[in-house]
């Protein structure tokens, strides 16, 4: 690890930012010296996770929000998790039709997500990316997720707010859904507020806070807003600003980071495990002879298994001989 | 494990496959004698996955689906994989709503499954389930996801025959959206298809079908449904046939089981390695401390994740210096 370059990631440099969130992206392991010098240099930014369905209207939400920030002089960081991606270039996508708006501002950074391949690790590099912008210095960091897949909600709630984006009238599996994301809304949005059935999706969102099971005394606000007549993007604002006050005063929030962390480590661990059993010579190979087996029937997934984890723990000790 | 409880998974006994399946949700390591025995008696059942966004109808639609195979003399598996449990039981609100209709017929065996915790494990659980029910003689198995999640678009992806269950009109971002789930698709539903823009939704749908990468030759039909009016499931049922049919003519099908079974093998090594690392001495302990050191800063998570793989490399070499 060259100090230049995280020297000039920290003084916000955006070819060094955007070079240091594609090592994260291609590999945990090569960038994990890099991200200990950076982990101690977050905790500055304020980190605000949007999530919500699709057609909720997220990204205007995100950008419009983006927009009022820089108005109050701040440097804003966009992250946006997009796992549809690897099979048509959603996030590229995404990315090309946000230039037009905000990309020209030297003072805001996005940058589209997307998985790559089988080993997963977008919630990881995520987060990362996230840890990244705060360290070179952005005041305002923005992650939005589609917001119903495990690892979505997941990277959602590493954030130090997340707002949750709903519409009027999403139909009629919308209560069991709502019930499940709810919990994790520090802030709710009903975005298109404009449209018809809004004041029925209030009440409901209120009945369904009574019956919510946080464990503090936040009163989740409910903000009503129409992203793309930029309408209710102060009050989100003020809101998301509110919640972030509120846990700096509650033992709560202790809680919520140290879950946090265990979910990060875990996360880590897991694909640093796979990493390094996959780095065994000759394992590449024989987990596509293995799938090919488990494909045709000729063998079973779990000795599959087994199989690759005896070659590492072979391989692990022929290395531990060769060092005594 | 116990050759009677396997024989009464295979004929069929639903207390006996009900039990499998919470072992499988409980653990993975110890469920995998007998998710060895299972695998070798699987591949007969014909396995639909139907996903979409929350609010498409998904659950109507595979339970008007679900009645009309019964209806063809068939018993039928349903798996839920519902990841928003773990926050306020939406996954046992979905059964309840289901037992009203289906569940007092002996022929039709319905599970949600929802996340457990911070290990994951959801997908694998999951397919192996479905390995259960293949196994004990369910002629079709239906897994519903909603589909937008990394994870969720892996279970979806297990299935022979994908659905994916759109609505007329779901709002801009829908776009992109489409141009993701679409390629995973089979099978393409259009529900909800007595409201207004289902003509859009098709050319679009059609638009977008024309840009697909798919590598195989297959024309993925559009298929209207209005599900609460059990309307289109016939034809839905044939689409799903068809695209069975066209499957085992292909070799592009092979490749396709070769991926599923490689990403199979994948998400078993991860868990099983992470259950290793746990599983010694104290590291659970160990996990707790790091993680309250991460969450306050005192550590970053990367260093954390090393001293457990030391922990982990350490046991394993006391273990084989004993055994030697």
């Amino acid at each position: 690890m060259n100090d230049s370059f995280l020297d000039r990631i920290i003084k916000g440099d955006t070819s060094a930012v955007a070079r240091a969130i594609s090592k994260v992206e291609d590999s945990g392991a090569h960038a994990s010296e890099l991200m200990k010098q950076i982990f101690s240099r977050t905790g500055r930014a304020l980190v605000v996770g949007i999530t919500g369905s699709p057609g909720a209207g997220k990204s205007s939400l995100v950008d419009k929000l983006a927009a009022f920030y820089r108005k109050q002089g701040e440097r804003v960081g966009i992250i946006a998790v997009d796992p549809s991606s690897p099979f048509s270039g959603g996030a590229i996508l995404g990315d090309r039709i946000r230039m037009q708006t905000l990309a020209l501002d030297k003072g805001v950074f996005i940058r589209s997500m997307a998985t790559r391949g089988n080993l997963g690790g977008l919630a990881r590099a995520s987060v990362e990316a996230v840890a990244i912008l705060d360290a070179a210095g952005y005041d305002k960091i923005i992650v939005e997720t589609v917001g119903v897949g495990q690892d979505e909600i997941e990277i959602a709630k590493t954030a130090d707010v997340c707002v949750v984006v709903l519409v009027p009238g999403m139909g009629d599996d919308v209560q069991t859904l709502k019930a499940g994301i709810m919990e994790i809304g520090d802030v709710l949005v009903i975005n298109k507020a404009d449209r018809e059935g809004v004041l029925r999706t209030e009440k409901e969102l209120q009945a369904l806070l009574t019956l919510s099971a946080r464990t503090d005394e936040w009163q989740t606000p409910i903000v009503k807003t129409v992203a793309i007549e930029n309408k209710g993007i102060a009050e989100l604002a003020g809101a998301i600003e509110q919640s972030r006050e509120f846990q700096k005063q509650t033992p709560a929030s202790t809680d919520r980071r140290k879950a946090v962390a265990r979910w990060r480590i875990l996360d880590l661990l897991r694909e640093q495990l796979v990493a390094e059993t996959l780095g065994v010579d000759g394992a590449s190979n024989k987990l596509e002879r293995l799938a090919s087996e488990v494909a045709t029937k000729q063998r079973d997934p779990y000795s599959a298994v087994e199989e690759l984890m005896k070659a590492r723990s072979q391989d692990s000790e022929v290395r531990s001989q060769k060092e005594s």
